[in-house]
C-alpha cells in the first residue's frame, strides 16, 4: 500500500519533533497505523537550516501554499501558528480535499467554527489533539472517552510556563519577576511572555475544551482571562498556611444560568492531586456525572510531547483512510499481523530494586555479614535503617534498600542471609520502583 | 434514523448502571453519537428483580443466548463475567455478526487472542474500555492517544479494593485483616476477596495493557502475581520513614531481554503523583519515548464509572455504524447540528469562593466593619488569619476565605471595604475552587 504523504507547514520545535518521532518510531507507527506515514514536503522560513534538519529525502520550500496545493499530499500539518496565514492555509488545504492536523490553539479558539464547518462540508478531518495540553490525549478523552457523561466542569493546569513560575515562587519564596527571568533563561518562557503569563494561551485551550465538553460553539471572546503577573509570594505563602496551593487554572463549568469560562489564579486544596502537579507539567481534571472526576496528566509543551499528539492525529487519519471502519483501530493497537513475539520474562529475570527487612540478633558483625553477601552478588545498597531492639527484646529490625539488580540475585542473597545464625526468621522482600519520568 | 439496539447480558451493578446512564443522559448521548442508543433486551438471573429495575419497555429473559441470537440487536454488551459461558456468548454474538462491548477482563486476558481473531474475521468490533481501570479511558489512550510512542513501561494502580486497604493500613496504622473486614463491610471488597487481594484481577488488566502497549498477544499465564495479604503495617511504616509509599502496582516494562509483566506490592517515592492516589481510586502511569510520562486517574470500579466506559464503547460503535468515516467523531464531540446555544456567563455572574487579603490599620473595630460589609451582601466567611503588624509597621495583613458567592457581590464588598478608613490600599482578591469530586 502506498504511504500516506504528509506535508508540514513549519519545521520549528514541533515540526522538527514530528519529523524525529515519525522517523525514530517508523516501525511501530506503521504497525499501528497499518500503513507508512511519510513526510514528503515541508514549508520553512530558512531553507538551509531546514535542509540540515530534514535531510535529502524531503522536499523543502519557503512557500507554504505549495505544500497545501501539492496534489500528492494527503495530510497537511499546520505548525506555523498565528491566526491569519495559518487560517488561509488550513482553509485552502480543506478546499483542496486534504485532511488537516494542527497544534494551533489560537486558530481554533478564534476560527474553529468556520474551519470545522468547511471540513464537515468537504468531508475531511481536522484533528487537533496537540492544540490542548501538548502530549496529553485530552481531546480524545473528552470527545470519545467520556461520551457517556454529562460533563459538569473541567479544570486544567494547561500552561506549563505559568505552572513552572508558580511552582518556583512557592518552592523558593521568590517574587514573580525573578522567576520569570529564570524561566526565560531556561527556555520555559518566551522573550515576550504575555500570552502565557496573562492567561491568553490557557484561555485558547479552555475555549476548545469547553466547546467539546458542553457542545457549544467556540467563544473565545467570552472567556475571562486573568494572568499571574500580579501574584505575590506573600499570597502564595498565606494560601499555603491555609492549606491551599495557587495554580493558574482554566475552569469551565455548567451552571443553571449558563457556562462559566474563565482563566485565573486559583486557590485549590493542597491535598488534591492536581494541586501537586508541579513545574512545567499540565493536568486536566474533568468531572462527569457518571464517571465522577478523572484526571489526565503529562507534558503540555515541548518538541516531542507535542509531536506525540501530532503523530497520534496522523495515525488517526491514516487508520481512517486505510482500514474498514470496524477494523479502524486494531484490538491490540497494532495490526493483527504485526504483533511481536518478544518473550515475557520469568520473574527471576526481572530487574528492579528491593526493600529488605531483617530481624537480627543484636550482636557484632551481623551487618558486615549481610553486606558481604550482597556485595558478593553485585548488589549495592542505597539506604539502610537499623533500629534498636525494643525493650525486653533481643532482636531488632534492619531495613535495607538496594539499587537495581536481577531478582534471581536478590533471592540468592536472601537464602544466604536467612542461613546466618545472627538472623531470625524470614527476610521480608518488597520490590521498589522509582517510576521516574526520565 | 432507527436507533441502535443494544442487548445486555447481565443486569447487575454494571448492567444497571449502564441502563441508568443511557437513560439519564439519552439526550446528550444521542447528540454525540448521531443516533439513539436503546437497550431493547436484557438477559438476567432474576426476572422479577430485573423487571422492577428495567421497567416495561425492555424485553427480559433468563436465556442469554436469546439475546445473542436476536436478529434485531446490533450490539451485545457482555457483563456476566467469568470465562466459560461469557466466552461462548461473545463468540456466538460475533458469529452472528454483532458488535460486542465487554467489561470482562478475565475473559480477554485469557481468551482475547481467539476472540479478537474471530471478530477480525467477521468484521465486527469488540470494544472493552470498561475492562481496565473502570471509568478511566486508558484503553483509548494507549490504543489511539499514544500511537506515536514506543511505550517503555506502564505502571498502574488498577485494583481499587487493594488500594483502599493499603490506604487505610497506612492512614490508621491498622493490620491487613482488620482493614479487609472493614472493606467487606463497606462493599469495597467481595465476600471472597481472593481475586482482588492476591493480585489476579490486576494481572488480568495488566495483561491487556501490556498487549496493547507492546503489540504482543495476551499472555496472562506468563504474568507474575503477588498480592498484599502478607504486607504488614510495620513495612508500610518503615517505607514511609524512607520516603516511600507501598502500592499494589501492575508493572509491564520493555527490556532488552523481553517484557516484564508483574503485579506485586511496590515501594514508590512518596513524592510521585501516583503515590498519592488514595482509597478506591485507580491511576495508570505510561512512559512513552516521545511524550514522556503521562498519567490517567479516576474511579476504577462501581456502577456508573464502569458504565461510563461501557457507554463510551457503545457510542464508538454507534458512530462507526452511523457516520461517514471522516465524520465519525464530530469536531466538537457533538454533531454539528446539535450544538447548544446556552450562554457563556459574564465574569460578574460567576459563582465561586474567594481569598481576600486586606492591609488594616491596627485599630479597634476594623474587623467588625469588614465582616458587617460581607454579611450585608450575604457573603459568609470560611476562615480568617489575622497577622500582627511587623515591627515598626502600623498595618497588618488580614486574610479571609469566603464561602461560595457571586462575583459581583464580592466586588461590591471589596469596593466598600477599600473605602473604610481603617483599610490601607487595595484588597487582594484571588478565586478559590474546592474541585471536589462529589
Amino acid at each position: 500500500m502506498k504511504p500516506i504523504n504528509v506535508g508540514l507547514l513549519g519545521l520549528g520545535t514541533v515540526g522538527g519533533g514530528t519529523l524525529t518521532v515519525l522517523r525514530r518510531n517508523a516501525g511501530e507507527i506503521t504497525r499501528r497505523a497499518g500503513r507508512e506515514i511519510k513526510v514528503t514536503m515541508a514549508a520553512v522560513r530558512d531553507l538551509e537550516k531546514a535542509r540540515k534538519l530534514a535531510g535529502p529525502e524531503l522536499e523543502i520550500t519557503t512557500d507554504p501554499m505549495a505544500v497545501v496545493n501539492n496534489t500528492d499530499i494527503d495530510i497537511v500539518v499546520e505548525l506555523i501558528g498565528g491566526t491569519s496565514l495559518a487560517k488561509d492555509l488550513v482553509l485552502k488545504a480543506i478546499a483542496n480535499g486534504k485532511h488537516v492536523v494542527t497544534a494551533n490553539k489560537a486558530l481554533l479558539a478564534m476560527h474553529g467554527n468556520e474551519i470545522f464547518q468547511a471540513a464537515q462540508a468537504k468531508g475531511v478531518m481536522v484533528a487537533f489533539e496537540a492544540a490542548v495540553a501538548g502530549g496529553i490525549p485530552i481531546i480524545k478523552a473528552l470527545r470519545e472517552g467520556l461520551t457517556a457523561n454529562r460533563i459538569e466542569w473541567i479544570a486544567g493546569i494547561i500552561n506549563g510556563t505559568t505552572n513552572f513560575i508558580l511552582t518556583e515562587m512557592r518552592d523558593k519564596g521568590l517574587a514573580f519577576d525573578a522567576v520569570l527571568q529564570q524561566a526565560q533563561e531556561l527556555g520555559y518562557a518566551e522573550a515576550d511572555p504575555t500570552f502565557d503569563i496573562e492567561g491568553v494561551d490557557a484561555a485558547h485551550k479552555l475555549t476548545i475544551m469547553a466547546a467539546i465538553g458542553f457542545g457549544i460553539p467556540m467563544q473565545f471572546d467570552k472567556a475571562y482571562t486573568e494572568g499571574i503577573s500580579k501574584l505575590t509570594k506573600e499570597d502564595i505563602a498565606y494560601a499555603e498556611q491555609l492549606g491551599y496551593r495557587i495554580k493558574l487554572l482554566g475552569i469551565t463549568k455548567r451552571t443553571e444560568q449558563g457556562i462559566e469560562l474563565r482563566v485565573h489564579p486559583t486557590l485549590i486544596p493542597a491535598k488534591r492531586l492536581i494541586a501537586n502537579v508541579e513545574g512545567v507539567m499540565n493536568a486536566v481534571l474533568v468531572k462527569g456525572d457518571a464517571v465522577g472526576a478523572t484526571m489526565y496528566y503529562g507534558r503540555g509543551a515541548g518538541a516531542e510531547p507535542t509531536a506525540s499528539s501530532v503523530v497520534a492525529d496522523l495515525v488517526d487519519v491514516t487508520r481512517m483512510l486505510t482500514s474498514d471502519p470496524e477494523n479502524r483501530v486494531p484490538h491490540l493497537a497494532f495490526q493483527p499481523d504485526a504483533l511481536s513475539d518478544v518473550p515475557v520474562l520469568a520473574i527471576d529475570e526481572v530487574r528492579t530494586s528491593y526493600y529488605l527487612r531483617l530481624r537480627v540478633f543484636d550482636k557484632p558483625g551481623v551487618l558486615a555479614d549481610v553486606t558481604r553477601i550482597l556485595a558478593d552478588l553485585g548488589i549495592s545498597i542505597d539506604a539502610m535503617i537499623q533500629k534498636e531492639p525494643a525493650e525486653g527484646e533481643e532482636q531488632a529490625d534492619v531495613i535495607l534498600l538496594t539499587h537495581i539488580t536481577v531478582e534471581k540475585f536478590i533471592n540468592q542473597a536472601i537464602a544466604k542471609i536467612e542461613a546466618l545464625s545472627s538472623i531470625s526468621g524470614k527476610v521480608t522482600r518488597i520490590r521498589l520502583e522509582e517510576l521516574s519520568s526520565n
